[in-house]
């Protein structure tokens, strides 16, 4: 089987971490390059985050900085869930890798260009990266082979009653992805929140006894905590969800439908309103991830994380 | 215990029948009245509709016609689900049953007026007839008990992806309502689209034997027919579960929020959008209706339509 | 010549007042009724405003209290230009002279339905009263002759950049009347603000001598010192041209054209989109008062100002 | 003196062209280069119609094709005032004349990062460039010594009744650059609107005798034939006023006031919505032209086309 060509566009993040640990190693997975975006946390710190990830595993895929802004809108950003630095809990050394000079929109575009069509996006943070890279350069469009990204949700959001925090923090560049044409692939969050991991699964992770299990551990234990306030004893992945899809699609029950951005300023802006029973019957230009099989999923966690040394 | 007085606002329907005959004849229920407004179908087959019921089953409580178009909007309706007549199905004898000559604004108005704060309204319909009083008499609005409504949806809407039909049709209306200060308490289609009647519930409301059982069942055989359609093999009583909480709160599960009605122009027009994990912490304005016992509500209405003669 | 009927729809006011004396008076006008809005301040002192000119000058139209507070937005008043009375300036004697028992939109409602269809309506507040009847009992809509506002504007705002004061605090009222299909006249600001009363016209009206001019003085002379504090030295009579026009359309010049009230809630809420241009050919449902000959109109008042004993 | 460095951000067009004319020619601009945006038509029409102008004129100037679409919103043109070719009128020879091969978008950047912080930016069309410029790199804007714009109205639009069109056709990019806290002074309809060439005006250019002369004479002469359609007997040459204003600002009377872009997507989507009357005590982040000393304009604009050879 050929390797699937992807770039990741992450924010890292807690579960962007451990989305680019997959993406990195999972052998069917050929990763292109990563680029990153404001989103969890500002730049200056979703990019250092990013670095500090491939340094401390050895990942060697080259690193962008990306878009330190939305697109229109004020920057918003998550300090409450990922904590003062972004990915708050694991201890990094000194960082001495560094990010590539080219801008990440010049990157996505530059790659694209020169491609066969055959590279998939995968963005786990606000749209703004892969946005601007459309508007720049519209012919890149039908040079994506598909977008799978982690965002939206067909139900409740979790940073307005009705938005999810990627699509709320860059609602304008959300509306410019899902309305490009290109195929979209959603994981939101009614899929990922089903994708937990307890203590059970952190200890099979650091069992592993390798460094990316601990760090799995180390960034999950300290999500857990952050979920405890809540009552909660699990953790959502969220980001990795759309990573394994690229793998193994088939444990993904999904479901094609109508989806549009709410670009009001009213109280549903940033809502991905998917319309998933069809009362519209407009063209259906969005897959949404419905539910996982859950047991299969940790095993190509646990598979791939075994890779590492 | 004494009986709870209430006023059925109601835009009949099928499930607004059924309302009706549980209000009608519950033992710990008084129904002061019943105004009429337009939503499922236009008023001049809303309020038929209506009269219908009561002259068929004896109902004597006095019924009045209220607002037929919405507070600022163009109307709506929802021909596709309740058929021509609005309560295609069941066949009735020539209607002689008249509405009182008061327009139901002003029946509501000098109603609470002349209260002592112990009426609950009961609006199963677009809120229109309600907010019009409130409007025209805001001192009606300290003597309202309490408003236990169908319509809204935390999830999912059934006219939009984003809007239930009752708020849909007259967002304005709901806006007014559910920021009048009044203590509102919520039905809506989390809880509503499972009160399901399916072949089984019919065959033993028919059981009954009286005229009361057999009008459930043509009604709800109706609206079997139409959920077919969509490969369902029940349909939902929506508007009874607004009646049967006075009489059994204690079979439902609720929780408090604070909710707001969408009125931007956008996608989610008509949206409640119900802050039901409290991500704001802005006062709870509301009580929505998570869950219901149906063993126990299908008791109730069994019980109530064997009270008909 | 038949006197023309009609009926004043007003939030008193300094302009309104002197609307009230014009329309009272003019021997062409048969005033009918006097409706009160909460609009310039709230109707508590609206109300009692309007009664204290009728009753100072021996108006005896009767006079009805209406809408307390908008259909459906918050409200807003116009503390800063009216004063805390809404009337601050003139010195009336107690006040012995009661409103009638009626709401304003049921006297509405009742006066058109009874009417041939030869009634206008002059509302020169919010247009709260207007819309409530029209929405109450649809058939007034083919009985009012026309509707000869004071509100809007197609240039700037008074309230908002975008929006004069009577449109904006209530635009949902304002959309219910322009969408009505009633032939709709409008005096904006941008006719309004030129109908200037200076310290000339002021000693004008004063030398009539009776207690009419010298109302006159006492409210324009206040309204002088307000607009002092901006530099000027004229104030403008905006309600008094819509009452002119109905016994002098000739003294103005007007252009049909489509208008629209903006009801998003962003920074245009409230005002009145006229295509005075004519770029999207729709039907031309409003028509706007562009111009008016200055002299013509304070001879009217003038000469009706004499009238009072 | 020295010279005015600036950048010249245009969608010719008409008025674009003689905007580029007096900034190539005018003995105290420095004009750094050309960027070309979509607008008046698409951009394979607009980067063609600015190159033909350098090329039949002799302009040295570097000219770079920049962004074809929107940030956000659907791309609108005017075909109906600029034609087909989007310069219709003027007969031009074979098109040798290259853009440059780097994007404008890019160019805006590398030469604004590499300034003092001494140039100025004219853009006369949609402010996509600029804004999209402004996002990719942050750090420029605090490196634009200004921005002097055509686009926007206080009064009223020419595409909406709201809206003028380079604002109306990117919004959002008008709202990143009116909020960016740099320096804008904006040339609106208000003012653009009275700098009007009659034939008096197209005859004194021509006259001049030098192929500048002429293609003004070319350009204003399809101008007046398609305002003659409206009965007009001349026509506005709006972006000449953003140019001009660098070199003589005194001829301009300018009100500083807090302007915001309409982002509803209402009525008046797309309206610049100045607060020229103060009435928010806002942060004033916006100079207006409110008129212009057209005898001066018209002669800086003749003595400019005369150092055409």
């Amino acid at each position: 089987m050929e390797k699937r060509k992807m770039i990741l566009d992450c924010d890292t993040g807690h579960d962007d971490a451990i989305a680019l640990m997959l993406a990195a190693k999972h052998p069917d997975i050929d990763l292109l390059g990563v680029t990153v975006v404001a989103g969890n946390q500002t730049l200056d710190k979703t990019l250092p985050n990013t670095l500090h990830v491939c340094q401390h595993l050895g990942i060697e895929v080259p690193v962008y900085g990306g878009m330190d802004r939305p697109m229109v809108r004020d920057q918003v950003v998550a300090a409450d869930v990922h904590g003062k630095s972004g990915l708050d809990g694991p201890v990094f050394g000194e960082l001495t890798r560094k990010a590539e000079e080219k801008h990440a929109v010049s990157y996505l575009i530059d790659t694209l260009m020169a491609s066969d069509g055959d590279i998939t996006l995968v963005p786990v943070g606000p749209l703004t990266n892969i946005a601007m890279a459309m508007r720049l350069e519209p012919r890149i469009i039908p040079k994506i082979r598909e977008i799978v990204l982690m965002g939206g949700a067909v139900n409740l959001g979790n940073t307005t009653p009705s938005a999810e925090f990627n699509i709320f923090v860059d609602p304008e560049a959300a509306h410019v992805v899902y309305s490009s044409g290109v195929k979209v692939t959603m994981m939101g969050l009614d899929l990922t929140n089903t994708a937990l991991a307890d203590i059970h699964i952190i200890e099979r992770m650091e069992a592993i006894g390798n460094k990316a299990g601990k760090l799995f551990g180390d960034i999950m234990r300290f999500t857990l905590r952050s979920q405890a306030v809540n009552g909660l004893t699990a953790g959502p992945v969220h980001d990795v969800t759309a990573v394994a899809y690229l793998v193994a699609p088939e444990i993904y029950v999904t479901k094609d439908c109508h989806a549009e951005i709410d670009l009001s300023k009213g109280p549903s802006y940033g809502r991905t309103v998917c319309d998933i029973n069809d009362r519209f019957h407009l063209p259906k230009n969005v897959t949404v991830g419905l539910s996982i099989d859950l047991d299969k999923f940790w095993d190509i966690v646990e598979d791939t994380l075994r890779r590492y040394e």
